[in-house]
């Protein structure tokens, strides 16, 4: 090393810090020039990880090489855009770097790959590790891979869940009561959230609900309250509203809970992995973390759900049972009807309208979406220990229809910031294409899974005013040519990848009443 | 789009193309800004995969998106460094890209990660779609990890085999009888390639050696070889040597023999992950591609070897044998001892001095190195249908003690094009430090693994004259303070790590000739 280089206490080289303007998205990326002396002193291999210090922060990163001065000189180290953000310093700030070490519990990753149980300690070490994004994309996907199918015992699911809460910041309402509600999705305009937390809330229980927006569907809760309200709150201003209001609906990404969580989410969907193991402890470590004691969970099945026999859901529901049991958070599952789509929307834009309709009480508003939120709402108010069991639905049904829930749910918005949406002129996507029965008959499947894909290819969620409008519901009769959904989008191109995709299968089919599918539950 | 974005034939919108000096290691990436009208319109997101073409050539690469017009300009697309070669067209021509799209066989890779058996299409197509490099590492770990562990039956490793054979190269050589051999790896200074070529190749038998350079080891015959010659020989020099020589020790990387296997290898080596159906796949694979009709294949077994048990290598052989029969492949097995390492240098300078010494029949030579490849070189004369079983080895050992296997091994060094080694001056690494005995005894053990990880840390194989020269033997007494190895490097901090692990474990074990561990084989 030339005696011209800097160095910090430690001894150790530095270099200049350069924002490279280069989104990774996500993946923290560093870049040393080829001929930088630290580059060939330390021996560094490109897409190595090394790791880069700077007033006592460091974050880890994988090594570019660079060959052009314009991009980084020998004496500069480039951060790309996020992990710059990262390490929070200015442009030209002195930083070190060295090789990154291996994470600690990769011994405990390679035993998971080779099939062994692994201990509370090994699941602990795991977590904490993927959640400061240490481990590489390799060791994260066979971490996930090894698993899934089953790999997991429940002793191991509640391990994981434990760690994953650990992995973050841990909210603590300083209530004896604060409830939650969550569903395991599959099941395209599910928008009850939207109207249980403004009953439940109006009530008078804590609700902090915090959701994601969608990963694989057209909208997430996140995604269909953002038509109506800020939904990225600062943390302090999240825990201000719902200290004034008992509620909000914010999207959970600020507030660092189970932040493993969204490291493995990552990975799980390329792979379309959605394990029992795996679904158990990101919900559960996502609800515990955000400060919930009681929690209704809703497993929808259906022929095109996520679940599809009751066997299947009951197994899953003793997996949700056991590890909540074992995190002291009391757990009510309730199995529900996933045959069909919930409500006429589906897509930010159409999924708000219809909740708009509900909470004023609107004659024309869906009634299953109605029916199926007051359910849920009235067994989360079922949780005060003041209510006797089967009186919840009657509470909830009063709040609703006295307009204490729309009053609710506008203090909810005005708080978080209205963004002053009218759902009786929803700014829908200007283009609208109808798809139509070719034949008369009763409607006797609609598929979740073709219904999202079509709303999706429309442009849902990232165009908030796509998606389908559904115009039947399973059991309705329909005449030849009777309209079955509208298409919305945006741009042209969107449009025609949804035409297409339901010209070849338009995800609802028509036959005779006694091919309704049977109902599974009666919730 | 704007009226003034340039379009290519098909009416898609072309950029220009520009080297970004980045070295992104093997991963191709494309670099657009984020104002491009293409990267707007087109709705990428930052990370997904986009297929670039140019004169009818496509690659794939992970885009990036950059915010700086220094890197590229809004009308350009930029590649890194080993994309723009692949593509292999000019700065400044027009390019085209395009979402990819995703792999064909991404559905049978579902499968196997839920757990199912898969036939042999499944196996082409996946294999087919890694081999061009379709895959992203998530997926290829996720494929990984889904095949590790027995999960795949000896039915499967045939399919999966056959799918790398057929995804590269197949050299076809015109002659009834192409022999090879191959050891699975694991012991240090296992060097006998460099024997059995040049005397088995002087009897007459067609041997087109390709060999891998070190993945984990402290040298592969490759890199070995290096010290003596230029190991990367285009494929059409490589087959003339072999023409006229009968024999070749080469890298294996430039002839494009089942290339999906050099991109699994970049998975399975950061996780340790070395499952049998893997290891038979890898192997045979590169050997059927390679043209042999014929191979010995040695599976040493040693408590710090790769197989600890005999029952362990009969179950592996079996597996080979299964495999190698539905290839068509006449497969020898050995069971050899692996209890310590062979010869007595490890690292590439090292190995080739001892190499050199039996070629010679230097009376200074390892013994235990001249004896194995003896008795290897022997079988596979053997193959010759002219030789009773029983009489190679009398034949190997006339070749080697005459002379001529040192003659074949100069005229081969000399057709791939010599460096001018002098083993008699080896260039060792000029810094050397003595491991010496703390107490007397006799050895009774010497760990391969930690053996090869000091010479690793010293510098091998990157810096080739560098690693470990063992004074002991197993069985051998040691007086207190007498010297066990010394170890060979360059560079300070090289050596600092080296004495750093050779401190905590020197590897060799000493005491009482009682406690030598039993000889496993006798070969």
């Amino acid at each position: 090393m030339s005696p011209e280089t800097e160095q910090d206490a430690s001894g150790r080289a530095t270099l200049a810090l350069r924002r490279v303007a280069i989104d990774t998205y996500g993946e923290n990326v560093a870049y040393l020039h080829r001929d930088c002396e630290v580059y060939r002193a330390e021996g560094f291999q490109a897409l190595a990880k090394v790791e880069v210090r700077a007033n006592g922060r460091a974050i880890l990163a994988t090594l570019n090489v660079v060959d052009d001065p314009a991009i980084v000189q020998n004496c500069e180290l480039g951060l790309s855009e996020d992990a710059f953000e990262q390490l929070g310093v200015a442009d030209g700030h002195p930083v070190s770097v060295a090789q990154a070490e291996p994470p600690e519990s990769i011994p405990a990753l390679f035993r998971k790959v080779g099939g062994e149980r692994l201990g509370r300690e090994d699941f602990a070490a795991i977590v904490r590790d993927i959640a400061q994004r240490r481990y590489s994309k390799i060791e994260l996907t066979a971490f996930v891979v090894a698993c899934n199918r089953g790999e997991l015992d429940r002793e191991e699911v509640y391990f994981l869940t434990e760690a994953m809460v650990q992995s973050g910041r841990r909210l603590d309402w300083h209530e004896p009561l604060v409830v939650d509600k969550h569903c395991i999705g599959g099941i395209p305009g599910n928008r009850t959230s939207m109207l249980v937390v403004p009953i439940v809330s109006a009530y008078g229980l804590v609700f902090p609900k915090t959701s994601s927006r969608a990963i694989t569907s057209p909208a997430g809760t996140a995604d269909t309250m953002a038509v109506l309200a800020n939904v990225e709150l600062p943390f302090e201003q999240l825990t201000g509203i719902v200290r004034e209001h008992r509620g909000c609906l914010a999207w959970g990404g600020t507030a660092d809970l189970s932040p493993a969580d969204d490291v493995l989410i990552a990975v799980e969907r390329p792979l379309s992995i959605d394990s029992p193991g795996q679904m158990v402890a990101s919900i559960l470590s996502k609800k515990i973390a955000a400060g919930a004691t009681h929690l209704v969970l809703d497993i929808p099945i259906g022929p095109t759900a996520k679940v599809r026999s009751m066997p299947e859901a009951q197994r899953l529901r003793r997996l949700f049972e056991y590890v909540a049991q074992r995190m002291n958070l009391s757990l009510d599952v309730v199995i529900t009807d996933g045959r069909q789509p919930i409500g006429r929307g589906v897509g930010p834009v159409l999924e708000a309208r219809d909740v708009m309709q509900v909470l004023e009480n609107d004659p024309q508003a869906c009634d299953d979406l109605r029916q199926k939120s007051l359910r849920l709402a009235g067994r989360l108010i079922e949780c005060s220990p003041d209510v006797r069991g089967g009186d919840g639905y009657g509470i909830a049904r009063d709040i609703l229809e006295s307009g204490r829930a729309l009053t609710q749910m506008r203090a909810i918005v005005q708080a978080q910031g209205a963004r002053g949406f009218d759902h009786h002129h929803p700014p829908l996507g200007a283009l609208v294409q109808e798809v139509r029965a070719p034949v008369a008959g009763v409607v006797t499947g609609i598929d979740n899974l073709q219904i999202a894909q079509v709303a999706r290819l429309a442009g849902a969620p990232k165009v908030p005013g796509a998606g389908v409008d559904l115009q039947v519901r399973l059991g309705e009769t329909v005449a030849a040519g009777g309209v079955l959904y509208r298409v919305h989008a945006n741009y042209p191109a969107d449009m025609a990848f949804a035409r297409q995709a339901s010209e070849r299968l338009s995800g609802i089919t028509l036959g005779t009443s006694a091919q309704v599918p049977h109902v599974f539950v009666e919730f």
